[in-house]
């Protein structure tokens, strides 16, 4: 049974995301700023410990942070060419400043590659400036028609990592080692996702891209989420905006850049990914709090004799567990634990007179429901016990959705077996076709090649659109 | 004698502060996007530190971190009288977005009152919804006809707080808690500043505020800057937003809303107030790096010798310094001294082949530039003494500047000693004038009053502009 106020995920999975993000505290979406949201605390203190999730490993690999202006000249934008038949139609321009009208409109970044280019061809000159590894942390806007809180809304923050190379295999080695190390790495270890690392289509790169490499996840629904991209841009912004480097032998030559981002639709894919009818599920190594302590008294003397035996309960918490204190007055604890499971607190320990008496409390986690998640465990040794706990919370939920993903992945070797595995999950094709080959699957399936995967099976097999043995295999998938 | 291409203070102030901003490598301020900067890898990790010290204060303080859009719907700014003529000329209009003209403009936030009083006025319902203690991190823009990287640019980074109470009483003390505790503390602590705490004037208050409490700093040319302001907005936006709630009992009564902000500014402020002929000098507890070890060799041999030492001896470092070993190749010791002192390291290690046979190494503060700063120094124990080293320059930098605060503060007891003070430093005088006076002032003598200080003198003296006797002080300076 689901909890007041929120929609179970089997009546209406759409529905049932709208009502988390609410009940959670995650955001407001009031449309008074087209296609905006607000990140209310409980969302932002996720996108924070995202944030700090990704900035060790950005910085552990040695990039360093840095930060580019919101606007860009419009000129910017038409230098190169892909780039601006996929950015044009979503810019949000600044004609008007300062009360005067701007002779040249400046956009507001939709991704920074353009003036990120512009400097990078002043700062780069010798073969010994490079590579050169930076990353910045801002909010982007892309003007869009259909949005949904996290997922899809016209400003959203993100990191973007923008390196320079001096060789092609450089820049290959870059992309492929963000991939792995930065984002599959965060992704499987912080979020308990498991991802499909593979390449984009033609169709499906990012414009103005060599390649681009992506991380898929799939949600409760089937869908697919692409939870990261990183893309080798080869020259093509290199040659846009001039950045050349004099090489060992003092030859000019175009560098190579890449490019990679991920999202606060990470926060999304969080939701979609963990959380259950009874509200937000957060894997312990991304929750802010990870253990509340709800304090049970009826007196004054009551509340006295067991805030003292939670400040001592939680002494040892400190710098060890994120933990909070429950301590408002005039709620219930029924009331708090409802909050608590509403926001995804993994741990919960509830702790009254009787608890004291008997030198225990109740632990509940947050990952099984009800009795079966709950158990009365000795106050001695407790810090030990929950740490442990934390840590098999944070496994359990990815094996659960490795577990899931397997169950909805299919092998396909119809176009119908296509057409009805893309409904329930994933479905894994070989593949030969080309791009209306691709189109024709959208229109028919809403579905699209997700990416070719970076394992590939031993053998071939036959396209499932045009018969041709082929060595590739493809993901399927309706997407977010 | 200055470093070669950082031109003295004592020749070209501001030219020494644009040179300190290049050769550290703190930004990139060529003028593509009008009036901004490209915050570069030094400047940002400052940033950053600057961020982790403020917003640990913050959320002990009891609030939360939230993010609200970058676009403002320009009605809203219209709403609140004082708000719109404060913020209409700086104003950035988008008016173009999703290849359509808009039928009403959005402004880039200059600042978030009206957006934000949006939402309260649908969040707050009850006196059980206050306070409400919200926090944000963003960018802003105001257009602006003069720019200097950091002290000035029409974007800039800041946070700013948005909260709101059942009184007035609530509402002061929240505003006057974020100017001592947060405000105060941090600058003092973290950035070895001292700064005068007081009221704005009429004239000098935010566009919209009941009160306006400032923190003034002084720079090394004896000029004010600005370090934080936290504004008593009084009912003003909750009138203008319609942000009310229903008491205990039961009556509909407008809320009390204060904001709040510290800017990237604060690293203009960093480098004006600590810094040196020879680049830039960081307080300990904000340096990215606090020391760096140089290996000192001329053979391969000596090198493995000198960085086996070197892993060695910065080993016990780990989670209690932040420290580099610069193992470049191909660089000289004199280089890297060079720039790590531009780069405002607080503390250098050389480490070389003779230091290994004597069990020593030699250390240099950067707040005491060439031998003076240098000493020999036994490996054993290294940690310890660098450790009370990095206390004991932190709290050197803060003396220093405080002397310095001292030596330039003036009691002026007439206009013309007032017109002399102000060249130097800070004039403080008794004060009774009106809006006219204070405009003389800035017209005659390019000063303003700062603050009218909390601190007041127990006596009374008479007015400098009008003559009165009266028991207010005012502090007057040419600022940033």
């Amino acid at each position: 049974m689901a909890k007041e106020g929120i929609t179970p995920r089997s009546t209406d999975y759409s529905r049932w995301y709208l009502d988390i993000v609410r009940a959670a505290d995650m955001a407001d979406y009031a449309e008074v700023v087209r296609g905006c949201i607000v990140f209310k605390p409980t969302g932002y203190a996720v996108w924070e410990a995202i944030q700090r999730g990704l900035d060790d490993r950005i910085k552990a690999t040695g990039h360093s942070n840095v930060y580019f202006p919101l606007l860009i000249p419009k000129s910017f934008i038409l230098k190169e060419a892909e780039h601006v038949e996929g950015f044009t139609p979503e810019l949000a321009e600044v004609t008007r400043a300062g009360g005067e009208e701007l002779t040249e409109p400046y956009v507001i970044r939709p991704t920074s590659e353009t003036i990120i280019g512009y400097y990078y061809a002043k700062w780069v000159q010798s073969y010994r400036d490079l590579p050169l590894l930076l990353n910045q942390w801002a909010n982007v806007m892309r003007w869009e028609k259909r949005t949904r809180p996290f997922l899809r809304t016209s400003e959203f923050l993100w990191q973007e990592g923008h390196t320079v190379h001096a060789s092609e295999e450089d820049a290959e080695r870059e992309t492929l080692m963000i991939l792995h190390d930065v984002y599959g790495d965060f992704l499987e270890k912080e979020m308990a996702l498991p991802v499909i690392k593979g390449l984009k289509t033609e169709n499906e790169k990012f414009a103005g891209a060599l390649r681009s490499y992506a991380l898929e996840a799939m949600m409760q629904d089937g869908k697919a989420l692409q939870a990261g991209t990183s893309h080798n841009l080869g020259q093509n912004f290199a040659r846009a905006f001039d950045i050349t480097y004099s090489d060992q032998h003092n030859q000019i030559q175009h560098a190579w850049t890449t490019s990679w981002g991920v999202s606060s639709r990470l926060i999304g894919a969080l939701i979609m990914a963990h959380s259950d009818d009874d509200g937000l599920v957060l894997p312990p190594r991304l929750a802010p709090i990870q253990v509340v302590l709800v304090p049970i008294y009826r007196t004054d003397s009551e509340r006295a004799q067991v805030m003292e035996a939670a400040a001592r309960i939680t002494g040892p918490f400190k710098g060890r567990i994120r933990f909070k204190v429950d301590d408002r007055d005039n709620l219930t604890p029924g009331f708090k634990y409802n909050e608590w499971e509403l926001k995804g607190v993994p741990v919960r320990v509830e702790l009254g007179p009787r608890d004291i008496e008997k030198g225990t409390v109740a632990l509940a986690r947050r990952d099984i429901p009800g009795k079966a998640g709950k158990e009365f465990v000795p106050q001695e040794g407790l810090i030990d016990r929950i740490e442990a706990l934390l840590v098999s919370i944070q496994q359990g939920l990815y094996d659960r959705a490795l577990a899931f993903q397997k169950a909805h992945m299919r092998d396909v070797t119809t176009y119908e077996e296509l057409r009805h595995a893309v409904e329930t999950g994933f479905g894994r094709a070989y593949w030969a076709g080309g791009a209306t080959d691709e189109r024709r699957i959208q229109e028919e399936l809403k579905a699209t090649i997700r990416v070719i995967p970076l394992d590939q099976p031993d053998r071939a097999g036959r396209c499932i659109v045009t018969g041709q043995e082929t060595g590739q295999q493809v993901i399927v998938a309706r997407a977010y």
